[in-house]
């Protein structure tokens, strides 16, 4: 893995970057299946396939467990995805993916050293999609699910653990939850405050919405309000999926009903994970110091200079704008911290720890403009992934 | 793609290679995915991946055709495999043939710079394989069915080819036929006598036996007499399953029944495709000339030096003997040529060019103990590509 450059252009617009340039940095894909040994002779040949391999696939036919040792499979991440909520642009089918897939891949290379392939799917059926993945099982060590709709994404992920005895991860849901979690902790240190007591507004109930509520919950605070596109998650509505439902039980101990608007008002934490907006005014409402995590990407829910005039704290998915908030800060070290210790499945406390650790690279330099490290900062992904095993250890996972 | 070096130690004998040089040549598997531009910058983030990615996936969205412009898909080539029929190793499961798989996706880019990943599926239902492969199907370019029993291996090649729009051909059966003819015309060709004329005994009705048989009968030779473990394949027998059953109907035109003697008495050619071995006197019982490829791998059904007594020329599978009969001679040139050439599928004119450009290679330098190229001659893999391309075009499937 070579080492990456927080260039000196950490914040270049995007304006700066032309549409060719763009597409021409994505001819012919972004990825390469390379030898990891050298096959230029007759003896060469002999070693790597016939008459030699024979011997190492007669071996792995003794014990398994040679696989691991002798295949690159046990340390391959699939990512895997069926086209269906594909960054903000939604249901654009398994093809039209495949450019965020191969990105994807390509990260964890870049920042964990893993190898990583796409698989795409043309079904979007929560049984074939399940099945395929336990057929292919023998063909990789870990799952990194991507850009699945809800709340389908949450059936396929826990069928898919269940059914598989290796890493899985819906990344838009937990790689968002973990690095919001890490943010919010750096944003509260920065505020001499402690993130139990914040009043936090989750705009979104899908994939991100959900997995963030879920872990601020789990990391002790007392009082998350969702909102989805119909207003408050609460008890009162009987308009709610099964997910949102249980959610609702959940989350809303004000028992707070209605818009934005009455969950805004007096909040110190307005968190912004679905492709809406959100009006000046709501946010001028939030109570003092306020904090506003814009994520929707590229168009954050409230433009960071309109928010900035009346909140303390300013984040975005963003990486023209300060603070931003970039899943590639935790999946590469949480996975790698997976394959690392042999973790049969990612727990919370796993994902716990991969927040704590991004906290942790940046706790000493923490400002407001520096809630979260830089994506590129090469310190966290190692960080992570040695947090991340250590966890799988302690709760006996690995 | 790097060139190959044909080295000095071309026949160097597998018993110099010990057991621990094969198993550190495996060491953590063959294959590594590599990113094909930098990633070192925020800009290059910004580019490769959100938002920047969001355009060109928007684009592919609209217009399909551009997925094969802007991702790796289209030109790669999954080795698809169930484990059932591992080189002699027979059925050792999935995990136990990734070795080989992974060889043979490094051969892919080593010798038609061809990105390339094994898919090994737990399942042997061909129902279930071939569904997997529809799936997929937006995942992958093309498709090399690899290590699958027979007769299986038939029907799960045919369904595949009838499913997807791209080129799929199970190596097994057509790489091992596609060299075979090649050396069969360099063997005959060093001879002064014409292919067609020859009594040729095909030992083994597997996947490769079938191919073989098929190939050499498509290719004008008259007189091919087929042998399974039971004897000679013909209309005689009731013991046959359906794929020998047709093979009968169009093989053995002079109505042999019996043993491998009563084939081999007096035919010119004994071809080797089981995992058998054969008596050194049916060898002699040849006609004077004789040409022998016994290219069961490691072990050929009869040592070389013994088969030399009696007849003229020898082939095997092996790298320490002269004449190596190897797929990698065929494979990677086809798919590049299929690939360059956008064919839908492999068809027989195809699978026929690419055998005469392998003949074509060494037509200037044919002897006895060279009626192929070398498995390393970086002449065969372009010549073989640059054939297959034209009769793809020839032929209206591109």
């Amino acid at each position: 893995m070579s080492s990456v450059t927080d260039a000196p252009n950490t914040t270049a617009s995007l304006s700066e970057i032309t549409h060719e340039e763009i597409f021409a940095g994505h001819l012919g894909g972004k990825l390469s299946v390379e030898l990891s040994a050298p096959l230029d002779t007759q003896r060469d040949l002999s070693i790597a396939y016939t008459p030699g391999v024979a011997q190492v696939s007669r071996a792995i036919a003794a014990d398994d467990a040679l696989a691991k040792r002798y295949t690159w499979t046990d340390r391959l991440v699939v990512v895997v995805s069926d086209g269906t909520a594909v960054l903000g642009l939604g249901d654009i089918g398994a093809r039209a993916s495949l450019p965020v897939m191969e990105g994807k891949a390509a990260l964890f290379k870049k920042f964990a050293g893993l190898n990583s392939i796409p698989l795409v799917l043309d079904t979007k059926d929560v049984d074939e999609i399940v099945e395929t993945l336990i057929r292919l099982r023998p063909s990789f060590g870990a799952v990194n699910l991507e850009d699945i709709s809800a709340p389908r994404c949450f059936e396929i992920e826990k069928r898919v653990i269940e059914a598989l005895d290796c890493p899985v991860m819906h990344d838009d849901q937990h790689g968002t939850a973990i690095v919001v979690l890490a943010a919010l902790n750096g944003a509260a240190t920065v505020q001499g405050r402690d993130i139990k007591d914040l009043k936090v507004v989750v705009s979104g109930a899908g994939a991100a919405g959900v997995a963030c509520t879920n872990i601020l919950l789990a990391a002790g605070v007392e009082d998350v309000v969702v909102l989805d596109s119909k207003g408050i998650v609460s008890t009162d509505r009987d308009n709610l999926n099964e997910v949102k439902a249980e959610l609702a039980q959940r989350s809303n101990p004000r028992k707070l009903s209605g818009t934005a608007a009455d969950a805004l008002a007096g909040a110190d934490v307005f968190m912004g994970l679905s492709a809406g907006t959100i009006a000046e005014e709501l946010i001028a409402s939030m109570a003092p110091n306020g904090i506003v995590f814009a994520m929707s990407n590229p168009d954050p829910e409230i433009h960071p200079e309109i928010a900035q005039k009346y909140v303390q704290i300013v984040a975005t998915g963003r990486s023209d704008f300060p603070n931003q908030i970039n899943n590639v800060l935790a999946f590469p070290g949480v996975f790698k911290g997976a394959l690392d210790a042999g973790a049969r499945r990612i727990t919370e406390g796993m994902k716990v720890a991969a927040a704590n650790a991004i906290f942790g690279v940046v706790r000493d330099e923490l400002a407001v403009d520096k809630i979260i490290p830089s994506p590129l900062d090469p310190r966290v992904a190692p960080a992570v992934a040695e947090a991340v095993a250590a966890a799988a250890r302690a709760e006996g996972v690995a």
